[in-house]
Formats: C-alpha cells, sequence, structure tokens
C-alpha cells in the first residue's frame, strides 16, 4: 500500500467496522432493523427542545454562538451535577467535564491514561466502539469472563494478580451489547479489587436510566468514595444521547480530582470544547424540569418494545433461540443452538427483510459464533411479530455446521 | 506525583496553556482585551442563523437530533464543495470530511499520520493550539525559519533534504501569530518540494475570508491538484469559527482519496460524528445565499478595527513598537525594542488593563522575547485608542533588560 508509508502505525490494525457497512442495510426500504444502537426518534421531546431552543434564542444567543469553556458551561456542568445527586452520585460541578457524546469520554480516558501495551480488561462481549478506541491507543486489550449475571469476579481476580492492569473498561447498566447489570456485591467487590490493585474503573453509564424495574444497585463512583484509597479509581462516564437527542452529542464525565487537569488539557486539543449551542440548549431543557418527565415516559416506551420483541420471539422462535429478558436498555442478547452461527443466519435475514449484529463482532477473543445482538428501540410493538417471523424464516434456510 | 503512573506519557510533557490562564484576566471588569483569537460576537448574524434554525425546526426537527454519518451530513458537505469552488478549491463532497472545528480537523490529522517522534515542520512562530496537539501525538516538532513573508524556503529545504520530514504544517493566509502570507511563488515552491520528498503539506486555512483585499493567492491543495505525484500530499482543513459561530463547533477538512477511510474510522473513534444540529443549521445557512452577503460585512468590520488598532499603536508607541500591517485574519504580530521582555510588560499592562499574548508562548525554541501578539477582533475602532494607551503606559513602566 503506496499510503502506508504516511499512517501512523495505530491506523494499520484499525478494528474495520463490519457493523458500520451492515448498518447500510437497515436503509433499504421495507428492511425490519435489530441492527442499531440509536434512539427511537418517535421518542424524542422535540417539542422540549424546541422550546428549550427558543428560549437560548430569546435571551442568549450570541454567547450561544461563541466559543467557551473546554470543561463545558457552567450553567450545564451545575444541572448535571444535580442530575447526578438525584441518582445517588454525590460529583460538584469542578469534578464533571463536558463531552462530545460518551465515545469523546473513552476517547479521551484512552488519550489520558492508555500507554501503548498497557493492559486493559473488557468485558468478554464488549462494546465495539469503546474496543476501537482502546485499541488505537494501543491497550492490550484482555477479556475477561461475563455472563447476563456480569463479571467472573474470579476471573478479574486472577487477571488482577498476574499482570498490571492500567484500567478496567465496565457497562455496568444495562450493558452493550450482553444487556447484564451487574449486582451490588460485584459492583462492591470490582472496586475493592480496584483499590487493592491501584486500576483505574472506567465506569461508562449511558444506558442507566432506561431502567424497567424501580431497583438501581450504586453507581461504581459512588461505591468508591466511602472506600479510602478507592476514591480517585473510578471515572463515570455517560450522555444525553440515549435519553434525550443523541444529534447534540453531548455528554459528560465525572473525573477525579488529580486526573482532572490533564483530561481539560486534552479535551482542548481535541476540540476546544463541546457545541455551546448543545449544552446551553441540554441546561435549558433541564433546568425546566422537562427531563425527570421524559424519562419515565422513554422507560415506558422501551419497555413495551423490549415486551414485544421477547414474546414475538417466544412465539416464532421457540427453543431455537436462547436469551434473558433484559431489565433495562436497548439490547437484548440472544444465542442459536451451538451449531448455528449467527452470520450465516444474517445473510438469509437480509433476503427476508431484516438486520441484527451477529455477536462475534463484540468478542475480543474466541468469539461465539452461536450469539446475535438484537436491539428494539426503534421497533414499533406492531412490528415485533413482522421481525420475529422473518427471522425464524432465515434460521430456517440456514445450514447447521 | 502520586498520579503519574496511572497517566500515559504523552501527557507528561503537555505544555500547559499559559495562554489559558491568561485569558481570565480577559474577563476582569474594565480589561481591554487583545489577547484572545476570538471571534467578534457583535458581528455574529444572530438573525440569520435564527433563521436557519428555525427552518430546521420546521421541516427536519427528529432528524436534526438523531445520529447521523462520521463523515458529516450529506447536505453540509455538498455546501462545503460549492463552497471551496467559488474560492477556487475544487474538491467533490466525498473528499469533505466535517469535523467538530478545525481543532478536531488537526487532532485528527495528528492521530492517523503521526507517529512518535514523526518530523514535523511548523513556522517558527506557530499556531499555539497545534503544536500542543502535534506534541500530544509524539511529533518531533521542528521550526522553520519565517517573517512576515512567510517561511524561508531554503531553511525548509535544508530540513527537508537532511532527514525524512513526515509533514509540514502551516497557515498559509493571515497565519495565527504572525498574520503573515505566503506568496504564490511560495505556495507552489513548497507544493514541489512537498512532492519531491513525498512530505504531506497540512494547510490550515481558518482565516482565508477574513481578507481585506481582493488578492487571493491559491491554496496548497489547488496548486497540488495540477502537480503529477503532488495530489494526495496536501489536506486542507478550515472551519466556520472565524467566518460564522464558533458555538457551533463546525469545520471540515479536504482529505486526499488515499486517505480518507482512515480519517473516516478515527473521526467515528473520536466522537461518531460532529452535531446534526449544528451541521444542518450551517447547511441552511449556507443554500440560503447569507453566508456569501455575510462574508463582506466581516471583511469591512474587521477591516476597520485593524486600522483603528495600527494608527493608534503608532500614536501613542511611535518607534516603541515595530508591525507591518496584516492583510486579513485577526491578528497583529509585533515586536518592542530587542531588550524589552514582552512578558514583562504584559505584567504591567494587566496592572493598567490591558492584556496581550507575549510571543515567547509561540516558539518551539529560541523565542523572541520582544514579541508580542494583538488581536483585534473584538476591539471596537473607538476602544483602540484607550488600548494603545494603556499599552504605552505599560511600556514606560517596564524595566530595559
Amino acid at each position: 500500500m503506496m499510503h502506508s508509508r504516511f499512517l501512523a502505525r495505530r491506523m494499520l490494525d484499525t478494528r474495520t467496522s463490519a457493523v458500520r457497512e451492515l448498518l447500510k442495510y437497515s436503509k433499504q426500504s421495507g428492511m425490519i432493523s435489530l441492527a442499531g444502537g440509536i434512539p427511537a426518534p418517535d421518542l424524542f421531546d422535540v417539542e422540549g427542545l424546541r422550546e428549550a431552543l427558543d428560549s437560548e434564542m430569546r435571551s442568549n444567543s450570541r454567547d450561544t454562538f461563541q466559543y467557551g469553556l473546554s470543561e463545558g458551561e457552567p450553567i450545564l456542568r451545575q444541572q448535571v451535577s444535580l442530575f447526578l445527586k438525584s441518582r445517588g452520585i454525590h460529583a460538584k460541578p469542578h469534578s464533571i467535564l463536558i463531552t462530545s457524546g460518551a465515545q469523546q469520554a473513552l476517547d479521551l480516558v484512552a488519550r489520558v491514561l492508555i500507554q501503548p501495551s498497557d493492559v486493559v480488561l473488557v468485558e468478554r462481549a464488549a462494546y465495539l466502539a469503546a474496543l476501537q478506541v482502546f485499541s488505537l491507543a494501543g491497550a492490550n486489550l484482555q477479556p475477561i469472563m461475563a455472563d447476563v449475571h456480569g463479571l467472573d469476579m474470579e476471573d478479574v481476580e486472577m487477571a488482577l494478580s498476574r499482570q498490571r492492569v492500567k484500567a478496567i473498561y465496565v457497562v455496568p447498566s444495562f450493558s452493550n451489547p450482553t444487556g447484564s447489570t451487574l449486582s451490588t456485591d460485584c459492583r462492591r467487590r470490582l472496586v475493592e479489587l480496584a483499590r487493592q490493585y491501584n486500576t483505574v474503573l472506567i465506569e461508562d453509564d449511558p444506558y442507566g436510566e432506561i431502567r424497567f424495574e424501580d431497583s438501581r444497585p450504586p453507581s461504581l463512583y459512588e461505591i468508591a468514595q466511602d472506600i479510602p484509597g478507592a476514591e480517585h479509581l473510578v471515572i463515570h462516564t455517560s450522555s444525553f444521547s440515549k435519553i434525550l437527542a443523541p444529534g447534540l452529542r453531548t455528554g459528560w464525565m465525572v473525573v477525579p480530582d488529580i486526573f482532572y487537569s490533564y483530561f481539560a488539557v486534552a479535551k482542548q486539543a481535541m476540540d476546544l470544547h463541546t457545541s455551546t449551542l448543545s449544552q446551553n440548549i441540554i441546561a435549558r431543557y433541564m433546568s425546566s424540569g422537562r427531563l425527570a418527565t421524559h424519562l419515565p415516559t422513554l422507560q415506558g416506551a422501551y419497555r413495551k418494545r423490549r415486551d414485544a420483541l421477547c414474546s414475538a420471539l417466544e412465539r416464532h422462535l421457540g427453543s431455537d433461540i436462547r436469551f434473558n429478558a433484559p431489565k433495562g436498555g436497548m439490547f437484548l442478547w440472544a444465542a442459536f443452538a451451538a451449531e448455528v452461527d449467527a452470520s450465516d443466519v444474517l445473510k438469509h435475514a437480509i433476503d427476508q427483510g431484516v438486520v441484527f449484529v451477529p455477536g462475534v463482532h463484540f468478542f475480543v477473543d474466541r468469539p461465539e459464533y452461536n450469539t446475535l445482538r438484537l436491539s428494539y428501540s426503534t421497533i414499533a410493538p406492531a412490528s415485533a411479530d413482522e421481525a420475529a417471523l422473518r427471522l425464524a424464516a432465515a434460521l430456517r434456510l440456514t445450514s447447521r455446521r
């Protein structure tokens, strides 16, 4: 390759995103997509966002088009702090850094903390874009055994005891892709291990508010504040993409004091700051109280979609597919019989008019070829039956290994 | 430092931004700031932007709050392509990548192309945030002699001939900090040298449209398209920050075909994509034709500010300060007598109620301590006299070396 002499080495082994290619099929007319990880546009509170926009334009239009602080707009940092407090996370505004979505928060973590060949532990099936961003930073990614109940803590401890581990990356609530949630015991143990082995915990929590039950295990960040020596070890990241509007590209991170200035400098180098307009609209939306009333609407709607997809799968695929209904988030992690390759099923599924993501893409190593990720977020309950019918038809057409 | 065992090595020698600290003084009541590099908020076309926003909300509000493509919204890439064409740059929409400001474009270049210890040539006094982002990528920055007429081409050739040079970074029009513009001959020679030595040219052009005279030297990108073997060597970056609204955090880059997919993957890893709302507002604003009519207004207003500051400096500092009036952009690069340290003057200037950036911050090595950067962009013509008076008073109070 003639261009390879120009490229930085880190670019030569980037994971080309097969999922990115796959999403092109989603746009075909008549296709039912269970592949995306996107929120439902019909659930956007467009009216509330528009009111926030109008109010911003009436009173603050010049500031909102001007440069802002790399750390984020003070009013939004204040609103995020209040929001987190109502969720049991006590983080002062000066610990909060506004980012251009949670993806940038992960990129910031990679940039500030990860040295090439640093060991980073990830769940065995993990968020694809996180794997990509840590790989780009040269991390040595090591998968930890996990099931629908979360991480295998013995496997975590074994990995920590045999080598220096720089960081552990987890999506503790309603994980992408597995939908699993770490129990409170598991969370406490994880923070204790982080303290014992002096390892950073990256708590990525974009789905925590899309919950279908009342129980809410404590955040790793909050647990760490009560364990002397662990206070500075948890970095918490989240975003407005799943609960408000991804197009505004606004997220946040809670950064321990000892690291904060480094993250602010890196953020400045990356894009100076996040869109002032996006930040100010969101701050107004939050201070108007609408986010608090919008969340139950979202939760109810996504719960209905989960229920519809789960029962349609049971109805049309029965024992040909195994899954646990997730208690929140947007993803249902499923498996066909061991001798079925989900990538083979996908080929027939595209012909049948339904797409999903084969599980193979989420594994760092030794993939389980029979797994798949189904997203119900954009599937109206009325379409779930047809989606499952098409999936069943595709499975029947697939030859076993 | 207890936290240093966690940090990636690249963070340990980041240039802590003294300028960032300095800008805090700008906010003090009564302070006249010649320090910022920000556009004048009173010149924002708030009415036009608001119309674009309203029109977007009326017709496209769900899409504008949803995820978009990493490459950028097709309508904006189309508009940027048309805009560039009217400026003599022929770049198809599929060569354009929308970024979260020009800063992110530079970060993308650093990420995709710069390997630690790669040599990158920069103008001897260069844009601070570019130095920062290339340093973070581990570049070996080497300064090239330059004056108000631009780069010393013999020095460029010497640097190219004695080592492998990965890239040359230039702000060819109305440079930050020096206000200098490369002549057409100099541009042609630079592209020829890039071809001869197989070196990437990073053409950073955020100020090109803020021009006070009719002449417009051809862009490096366009020159390269006519030189066989150089077509893929120029990456052109720019943004809407100086000509429209920095708060929207939207810029663009023109990327040669052989590199494009790598930049798209890196962009996806960094923040998935730039704010859909920002992109769509700008596309509507451009397609309405308002940008074309707004530019002459901006150019006229900034020219008046330049004129006012130049004559005030002549009036109150006379031969105590040397400078060439820039022919565009936002910055006036000046020098006191050799025995005066601009950082010493700044201390007194803060007391007198005026701030500026000492030139020392823009040098990679062997700084010229008597230089300073004065920005006229936010100084109303009526305040220029007072600014120069205060600067003159500060200079009188400064002891010579």
